[in-house]
């Protein structure tokens, strides 16, 4: 084991675009001597081993965590318990256990009660994606210059904290240390409220009759394209996300339908001023998303 | 002029974005001989002074539609009824009128009382644009590609019609002919309601606490910066958008509401079916976008 990687072996439990571009990227910035992933589906297991080695692609989840020094779980947020239940007992003593979730608070809930004392479970989330999904859309640059939210919700010595940080710097993430409740309370806002959103409008264009709904889709360059890109993301992982961080998503929700109303009535009653009031507000929040350099 | 050209002269009354867009690209595509370019404005009709040349840019509307060929209305649609009536004893017998507004049943009720038999009036929509507002964001591609509406409400005649849908494919355009009513419910759907609730969910984020929503910000890269983008776009073009097109709006904001809080009830009481069938069903409309080539 050299010097400058964090971990001797590492394994990756799930190969999605998540899991596939952790592995892709682990190996391109040699980031561990040993790399195992493991899919439960035969057909992802297949793609896999095109996209990695053959011999890194495992069968049974026992074999993967065995010996590892790091298990990254890579699952959508509704498997992690019935997960992390199997493998438990198979970690090895001061192995750290994290996962990719997009909720923190479920995932904390679900996995804590499995984990023994000798193991660090450390949840963790990269704020990474595209709306593709599956080990045919993973790439190893993934997470290069994006955040990935450490949520250490209680006392970890800092070696552990400082070598994992490491290994997740080596990915080129940027690391940042939040608590689960206030992740949880951004990623609704940030990620999932929108992700509703536009689930709804582009499910609402689906029901309009067969005419119309072609002129949509050939029309739609105008506002509407942005919005079905994030809504074709990976259904199974966003209904867990929605049932995963039901308070936060409810709270904005609620918020959200409260403004809409607003501008629904200003519309109905021609005031104009209301409309343009926000619309100018509005521009301020792009302004320091470009400042900070978010905006690509 | 030349066989190639439609028009030996146009007048460009409004130097925004798609003014100063369509100016560069007539220029660039050599689609008249004189181009004559008007805004109220004289901010920006300093600026379009340095995007085009000085003599080309005029201080009155009377001297910008004398003896044009065609007029383009390139201004809000909140007023196009009062520019309508200012212009519509100056323009010559058989000149063709037409705006780029982005409603059009409204334009026409604010248009056509003023417009004399010996003036041709054909409403038209360049599905173009950009977040970006002003003569500063105009660029001669614009149009390249892009469709462009046209909403002859009335029995033009086919020569009229020709000439004219040549001048804009001459500017990269694919032409569509459309109904009002019709293209009032596409773009209701398409443009105006994703800007309304690109809008609303910014405001939203606008009102949460100083930090929260600096965070907001910094981890926006996970589908709210789309929005953010959308909801950055010209305020008084989209005010006047929302007012005029108030019907189709309405309307639509009304399906979206039924459908959000269809899926709201779902994720409160944990209907993940609800939610997966929805969510794998909007994946279908993504696929023809990119089947139809609308993805870019």
């Amino acid at each position: 084991m050299s010097d400058k990687k964090s971990y001797k072996t590492v394994a990756i439990i799930g190969g999605g675009l998540i899991g596939t571009s952790l592995s892709l990227s682990i190996k391109k910035n040699n980031l561990c001597d040993v790399i195992k992933v493991y899919d439960s589906n035969i057909q992802v297991r297949k793609k896999l081993k095109e996209r990695l080695s053959p011999n890194e692609i495992y069968e049974s989840l026992e074999e993967t965590v065995f010996d590892a020094d790091l298990v990254v779980l890579c699952i959508p947020v509704g498997s992690m318990k019935e997960v992390a239940k199997s493998i438990s007992k198979l970690l090895k003593d001061g192995c750290i256990l994290t996962d990719t979730g997009s909720t923190k608070n479920s995932v904390i809930k679900d996995v804590k009660p499995y984990i023994s004392q000798n193991i660090w479970f450390i949840p963790s989330h990269p704020l990474a994606g595209t709306e593709n999904s599956g080990p045919e859309a993973g790439f190893p640059e993934l997470f290069k210059g994006k955040y990935w939210v450490i949520v250490p919700y209680y006392s970890i010595p800092n070696e552990v904290m400082d070598n994992f940080s490491k290994f997740l710097s080596g990915s080129g993430a940027i690391t940042e240390i939040m608590k689960p409740e206030y992740h949880d309370k951004i990623l609704a806002i940030t990620s999932h409220l929108p992700h509703l959103i536009a689930y709804t409008i582009v499910g609402t264009a689906t029901d309009l009759e067969d005419q119309t709904k072609y002129d949509v889709v050939r029309f739609s360059a105008t506002g509407f394209r942005d919005f079905t890109r994030i809504a074709s993301s990976d259904p199974i992982m966003w209904r867990d996300v929605f049932l995963n961080n039901k308070g936060a998503v409810l709270e904005m929700l609620q918020r959200f339908t409260e403004d809409l109303t607003y501008l629904q009535r200003a519309i109905r009653w021609a005031e104009g001023d209301k409309l343009e009031d926000l619309f100018t507000k509005t521009r301020e929040i792009r302004r320091s998303i470009i400042k900070e350099g978010q905006d690509k």
